[in-house]
């Protein structure tokens, strides 16, 4: 029997509603979580996590370990990565969500990290999941590029077969054949993977559009088909970005986009999630 | 020049706004055309109209002519469904819209219908546009299963080329490797079609689901993206319906979808299009 | 019952064999259909099927409507080909095989086609593959960008319920999200519609690849798989070509070409087909 | 600059060929890696090795590691399937091509393997490829099930860059909308990425079909393509296989199969790989 596949009626009660450091995931809290795509530097972490807690959202991410298809691409801050964004959650308290790519860097990444991340292109790196669920570390696990809901949802188990409950699954893109973007934003995944499974569903438009005017109107609607959340890329100063410059979203441009976004989850039935107080 | 790539600058007040038989389309006006999937018999359309010009649709839709995959299925009822069609209209005020599958029907389906529907198996049938393109009825070109957006400007041109210049664009879902349902409904075109176009877009979540239940939540995804309209399939017994039963809204269903789409539409800076007063 | 559904066991025997114009289709024959993809001009197409007759090829191709994505790109010289192609075939002898894409033109194309050709554009366009069946001239039916086999074999049945059996079916690349070529020519199709129909199946490189240099590595491998032949464009000067001219071979590099493939073709068990003497 | 990237003209003198255990690969000559899916008995294996070094095939493979989509379908047998892919070595004298999964297991899978096998779900796992970049063992990459050629050649780069030259890519299906096989095998992209890479290429039927009777005219497909090879699997009972015994090869139908192989590759110019006398 699957953990993952949801078992009794349809109805939200029986959802998962995750306590993620003190916020509340799934069920009728909308989760924001948004910050760089990469850990560059002190001022480009603490600014941004900064502007994220005064913003609102839920949670703060940044990469210290980058997947680039191109080994001579820039790799990632590690350890030193890690190590600002200790300094973000210290600083500001938001929960961190930072990708782990090397079961090597297990430990590492779970001393700073209240959510991993594992990336689309390691939703089938077996091995991968299965430390992950033995870390007990809440995980988001992004849809592979070509990946069915059926196998995401196979890889989640990966995870929960371990004993560590706490998965979220994101939608963030598509390969198809259609050139004007870089994946196609399948909405369609989010009400058939609550059908198919418990989990909270969340959804990434920065990766799918590749480009940060997309951003607003791909959340709105991730908002309306009902996600638990998104996971957006915020930068404060994209055009310097070392990595995926045009796809994140300026700093002074993220207020007025929560605000968007939270009117229309709120139409869908969820409140924000935040910090208990 | 193509006369559908749009000119100027991106402000809403350069996108087009056209009147179809009195309904205001583009713009801030949210379209919705609703109706059986195919006409049956002269009590279905009837009460469908009735049904839809109640709960305030824009336009009703029905097919006379049906482009099935094998030739052994019902391929509609042909003349006699236009027939049936253009009663409902007299009835109700409504404004038809219906798909056109030969050139040579042309003349026949125009005399009824306020806007002709292109199917997508027919979005590169350029003698069929041409013609659609002289006969100046208003049409939808629906996206081809995996046509490229620009392709599908392209498409549209064929027909604003001859002087018609009131085409709708509409996404209806893409061909991907998904298992999990009929298509890929893919929202980002939406955005991206309105920096390519000055062309209304709407958005089809029956075909692309295939499933009702599926509806709702894409529906509300299409207005919250900035779409023009929906087309919607909704039917007084799916059960019983000859072709995509299972994708047909029931009426009774329709008056309390209809209003949750019209809140977010709302909450996007549209008004339901209805009948000038 | 299907009349392209198989019947019998899966013996070549049971596989179907037709007579075009005095050349052998199917089965053993492995059918050889080359020349330009549009009539340009006299000389144009004379040089072309001379070398074709020379070269030993089995019938001669050229496009006089030309289904272009574009309504301002050159549409063919219509009945001035068909013209050009009919001199051609007196002079050379070479049954022709020519594109039909309006139901207003059977009567025309018919007069001088041996074999008409349904673009993939209009694998689905049924009102055109219901008056080709009522022809009865053979017709090649490309199979269509996203086209499943299901729907390819299904597509025939309209040709072949109204009495016409003469339908090749033709694999031209499919749709993918790989940019490094046009199509991803889908060779595992030919053994697999070869289980579900009785039908021939031929390949179309030169549209799957839209480069010269790979047409011969495709057209060996369309031999060894087991297709019932090719169809590839040839052009006297490519360079100068009004269409496609990257993806036409020279007509100088044809008969090297020609008996690479026939090798093949050989080794896997079939002859090239040819006019009876 | 990348050192997977070919430079010089395309004169096939300019291509790798590489020494693995006493055997050629690349150039002229036509590597033939064959065996079970998956190792599972010792008498499974050493049957199956023994029946492929008389057929003369030119590497013997099986699976100790197995990335399977759910957790609860069977792992590979591990350490001790390493042990008997030891002993069957030690006996027929065959090299042994098998996966690895993890990187804390490359020394044990490297004390037994002469080729490396990265899978399709791995083949951007980054930290393993550069483990085996170090490891110095040959390495077979499979492209990923949406992967670009472009990003599979990037993923080699992780592994030649630390210093290992001998990477043989190989095309083994990828994803389409086609429901009626497994994957879609793409054998254009054995000529393009010839000239895109000096490296080896070799084609995976099993995989692609899913299904034993499309191997045969799949492979010699690839081998009138131009591949540098195929890997295909063979099982002594695939009824009684623990996995994907529909797509593996009968041992008594190998020799006339690799026969019919060897004849399309020599005509397509290569020699069948064998150990040096």
């Amino acid at each position: 029997m699957m953990i993952g596949m949801k078992q009794g009626s349809n109805d939200e009660r029986h959802r998962a509603v995750f306590d993620i450091a003190g916020r509340k995931v799934g069920g009728e809290h909308f989760t924001v979580i948004a910050g760089p795509c990469t850990v560059e530097s002190r001022d480009q972490i603490l600014t941004s996590a900064d502007a994220m807690l005064t913003a609102g959202a839920t949670m703060f991410r940044g990469g210290a370990y980058k997947p680039r298809t191109s080994p001579y691409s820039f790799q990632g801050l590690g350890q030193e990565g890690l190590r600002l964004l200790a300094e973000a959650k210290e600083r500001t308290g938001l929960p961190i969500v930072t990708e782990l790519m090397d079961v090597r860097d297990v430990e590492a990444v779970c001393e700073v990290a209240d959510v991993i991340q594992v990336g689309a292109r390691n939703m089938q790196n077996y091995t991968l999941l299965s430390e992950i669920g033995r870390s007990g570390t809440p995980a988001i696990l992004k849809r592979g590029l070509s990946a069915t809901l059926e196998e995401l949802v196979m890889a989640a188990e990966y995870i929960l077969k371990e004993g560590n409950e706490k998965v979220l699954l994101c939608e963030r893109g598509i390969r198809t054949y259609e050139p004007a973007y870089r994946f196609t934003l399948d909405l369609m995944a989010v009400p058939v993977l609550k059908e198919m499974t418990h989990l909270p569903i969340i959804v990434d438009p920065s990766h799918a559009a590749g480009r940060r005017d997309l951003v607003p109107s791909l959340s709105l609607a991730a908002a309306a088909v009902g996600a638990d959340g998104i996971i957006v890329e915020v930068h404060p100063e994209p055009d310097e970005a070392i990595c995926d410059g045009p796809q994140q979203l300026r700093l002074e441009d993220f207020p007025a986009y929560l605000e968007q976004v939270e009117r229309v989850a709120q139409a869908a039935g969820k409140q924000l999630s935040a910090a208990a107080v």
